[in-house]
């Protein structure tokens, strides 16, 4: 008899943004699986620890240490593709063995999340399902009480990687955007904001949900310093109706 | 002293795709207000049915009529103001009576919801949080397992009111996106899907998460009958690492 997989999204921090779906699935499964930085606690397993039964078992998955290797890199690609295989096989060992096991996910696991690439790999194979979480930029906006989107408004998610240029032209094309990983790209991005006439009405929020969150308004902010996790919130909304 | 306001995100469907933090604001709330057509029960009360304490005091917000009424015109315009003016008044005098009202709404509160129309009527003037709900898109591409966005894809969200050049110009201009509203607008979005190379991994999901659920490839669905609440995906996910 083989096992199961359910990816299962955490939320965005806050311990009560879980599920009852995520927290009746932690409570049965056999197996929690969590990706952390080797020498780091996974951050999704801190959110969900008064859920997980005494004694459960549990598979972290340590990414490996890429910092000194670009990402465009070919060793980078295959340092990180041997890393999803070697996860993928260790779950299936649980699998094969008729356990249910729960992969932990901040967010949402197929929102820009690592849980995908084990679905991935896994699910052709095994029974598979995928327990929805609130993602990160919901949260964000729900903490700054920011109305997002509506009507027939178009939105966009926005790496702040892109080019000041690229991300200029696809700022002016959207209704309403979330800039993510923001990081060493702030400064551009306030750029690029104040550019397309978006700064006044962007908000900046830090760690969204948790309990050393950080709202404001980017234009109180006043140093381009950002962890990869902030994000950028660029609401469409005005008042019409 | 004045009470609280509390917009309430219940998820895509699924009762147990309901937050821990929406549960106990709905055990803690003194009145529960509630979205819904004329003549409908709302789709959001009977979401979270089993977590209304017996007896709680209900305030149903009913829509007007506006079939007859081209949504461009002035008169539908109005009619929609009055009535969220209307509504926000009904809930301010349970505020101004110290009440905690807590507002239903399906999916995310400021994502697309009516929710964000009494929020900007009455945080200005009273205590207001929200507390995020799983979007209908997240509660959709998790039940179809399909990664939708990862890395730096840019995620876009659609209107399938839009004309078909404009579908046609964002989706090429995408990695992955959503199209949501498709009610009429099937037939076009197909079309487009085909002209653009993307009609293959198109993913079609009507009432996503509930119990009569529909998910299947777009390819495979023969007619262009689709409720106006149905989703189609378009993941952006190759395998990639």
């Amino acid at each position: 008899m083989s096992g199961r997989l359910i990816g299962v999204g955490v939320g965005p921090g806050d311990p009560e943004l879980l599920t009852l779906k995520a927290a009746r699935t932690l409570a049965e499964a056999d197996v929690v699986a969590h990706f952390a930085k080797a020498g780091n606690v996974s951050n999704a397993r801190r959110i969900v620890a008064q859920h997980l039964r005494p004694g459960v078992e549990e598979l972290p998955l340590l990414y490996p240490v890429t910092t000194e290797t670009p990402k465009s890199e070919a060793s980078y690609r295959n340092s990180i593709r041997d890393f999803y295989d070697t996860s993928a096989a260790a779950v299936a060992r649980y699998l094969d063995a008729g356990c249910a096991v729960a992969v932990l996910s901040e967010g949402d696991p197929l929102f820009y999340g690592s849980y995908m690439h084990l679905h991935v790999r896994l699910a052709p194979r095994y029974r598979a399902e995928v327990v929805a979480g609130i993602t990160a930029m919901s949260g964000c906006w729900s903490l700054a009480g920011a109305p997002i989107a509506q009507g027939d408004d178009v939105f966009v998610v926005l790496p702040a990687t892109l080019s000041e240029a690229e991300l200029e032209r696809r700022l002016l094309d959207a209704d309403a955007a979330v800039l993510m990983k923001l990081g060493r790209h702030l400064e551009k991005v306030r750029r690029v904001l104040g550019r397309t006439g978006r700064l006044s009405r962007a908000i900046y929020v830090e760690r969204g949900t948790t309990a050393d969150s950080v709202t404001m308004r980017l234009d109180d902010k006043r140093d381009d310093v950002a962890p990869y996790f902030s994000v950028i919130l660029v609401p469409g909304w005005e008042t019409r109706a």
